[in-house]
């Protein structure tokens, strides 16, 4: 029998998913962390943290080292370590998103992509670099070659991951298979090591590290596909983003492979002329969401990430039950429910 | 008695200096090295070896690897592991040539700056990016934590170099001291690193790990001095390289620095006007060139060069005469003198 309870209800009753949970368990390590990213990206270079503040400050969740921090704890790990480790991945998921924001002559052309706009391309190149190279260094001085291992490593695979993007950029005949390969490399590599990195830290048997890394990749996999169709949603406004960047700048994602496939010669001409030539007018993106609305395009694609946010919680099956526990899982849900 | 001999001619005559000693000491490295660059740069994103190739192969002196190799065989290193270190380096390097082609849109309505036309900026930065992953995980490979510290601290130290020079571009004002400090962090510190790893794979006392680091440091200052004031020189043309490219970036260099405080007010107008405003003219390039002779500006340039080609020169000292270290000496010599 469903009770209705006040969104900030207690254990038991039925609420909407959320972080908070985690975030209550962690509150003291990722304030840690906090402090640990101010101190390590200064530089007498002043344009470095002021750059770099400008991401990491104006900050996402901090998703990543929440989850380093968590699969740590989860291990039964007390130590400090898993502090300056979640830091690294913070560094290096900014570096990524200063990389990312990079844009070609041809991007300027179509009037989109003007994340960088303050400081440029090169600048934002640059200090990618340094926070790249300074996590590097702060793994050093941590002085495991596992965890060296494990997030250079991804770091590669995202790199890859990235160029597979470019390549099948404005590419609607790429296959659900590539787009999954692309978001597997250039998302959920870094969620997963940063769960694995966890684990090692506390030392755990090979099975539990594996056990977080597959949670990790999971999570991550859900995510960016609810993210890709947040991108199209009404939702993503009340989120306080902006709905159609991907559409603008001509992304390929599953919410409009999907649409393809299952549209006519009609609706197939639309998505070619505003993904792969990016031709497009204002009115452009009611259509596409229309289209989308037609195809369940948008539902399906939150569909699939239920299938991996499955995989994802019983890859923690092998882990006792407790509170912690709860609120990675909370977590898969939140990634998939903050669809609706 | 000086006697003439041809420039291939034998040990003891006054020849050229060359990088053929010293290459023809390491070639068989050499050639493993490229074997592993060639090995370690491949990925199942074709993209990346094409445009990673371009660069490679297109290459230059693989003067970097050359001095990891030289440093751990100058001491007495009989093992296989600089070879992988080597390409670290190498990778490394090309990382920051990759990055370094990033331009802004700024530079592209200048019309300069095209050497990342083919592919563009993206696939430049993302392709470094794998590139210096590639090179961390090689190291993690090799094993050395101490390999790590110091390649590590390079990238972040070259990272801050190449903003500090982002953010002195255009900038007539720029002390010489600062204008050392970018080439030092820019250019010196990796061939310091690349010496100094080097010497750590021979695990040989700090003092010689010093020493060799300070012989690179302080070539690498000399190198990068003497290609700033070739940029200017007609000597660049018959090393088959453009000249002017530095002026029409409005790279404030050693030559233009000195050029410019010795001038008068009309001369600094000219370099206020072309290289901070970077409105130039068809003749304008001749006019720099005849300012920079007037005032012994590139001469100087190389002067300086020669005050750091001493310092690498008894840098070496503490290690026994022989064949391999007088190339490493006549490196020094051919970096000044192919100024001439």
């Amino acid at each position: 029998m469903a009770i209705v309870v006040p969104l900030s209800g207690g254990r038991g009753g039925r609420k909407r998913p959320s972080l908070d949970p985690l975030l209550h368990l962690i509150e003291q390590d990722l304030g840690a962390v906090n402090r640990v990213i101010l101190e390590r990206m200064t530089s007498r270079v002043e344009l470095i943290p002021q750059l770099a503040g400008h991401l990491i400050a104006s900050g996402g969740k901090r998703l990543r080292p929440m989850l380093t921090l968590a699969a740590a704890r989860l291990c039964g790990y007390q130590g400090a370590r898993h502090v300056l480790l979640a830091a690294c991945v913070e560094f290096i998921h900014t570096a990524t998103l200063l990389h990312d924001d990079v844009v070609d002559e041809s991007d300027l052309r179509r009037g989109s992509a003007t994340a960088n706009v303050v400081w440029g391309n090169k600048a934002s190149v640059l200090v990618g670099d340094f926070l790249f190279s300074r996590a590097f260094q702060l793994m050093v001085e941590d002085g495991s070659l596992e965890v060296l291992r494990i997030l250079s490593g991804a770091s590669a695979v995202i790199a890859e991951g990235e160029v597979m993007q470019l390549v099948t950029s404005n590419d609607l005949a790429t296959s659900e298979d590539a787009y999954l390969e692309v978001i597997s490399a250039k998302t959920a590599a870094l969620f997963a090591a940063a769960c694995r990195v966890g684990a090692v830290v506390a030392e755990r048997p090979r099975v539990e590290a594996d056990a977080l890394e597959s949670y990790g990749r999971n999570l991550g996999i859900a995510f960016q596909l609810v993210d890709d169709a947040l991108d199209y949603s009404a939702r993503q406004a009340t989120l306080g983003k902006t709905v159609g960047d991907d559409f603008r700048e001509g992304k390929i994602t599953l919410p409009v492979l999907l649409a393809y496939r299952r549209g006519d010669s009609e609706e197939r001409a639309f998505w070619r002329r505003t993904l792969e030539d990016v031709d497009q007018s204002e009115a452009d993106l009611a259509t596409a969401q229309r289209l989308l609305e037609r195809h369940n395009a948008v539902r399906d694609t939150v569909e699939r990430a239920r299938h991996y946010g499955a995989m994802a919680t019983d890859a923690l099956a092998l882990f006792g039950d407790g509170e912690l526990k709860r609120a990675m899982l909370d977590a898969i849900e939140f990634s998939i429910e903050r669809a609706y």
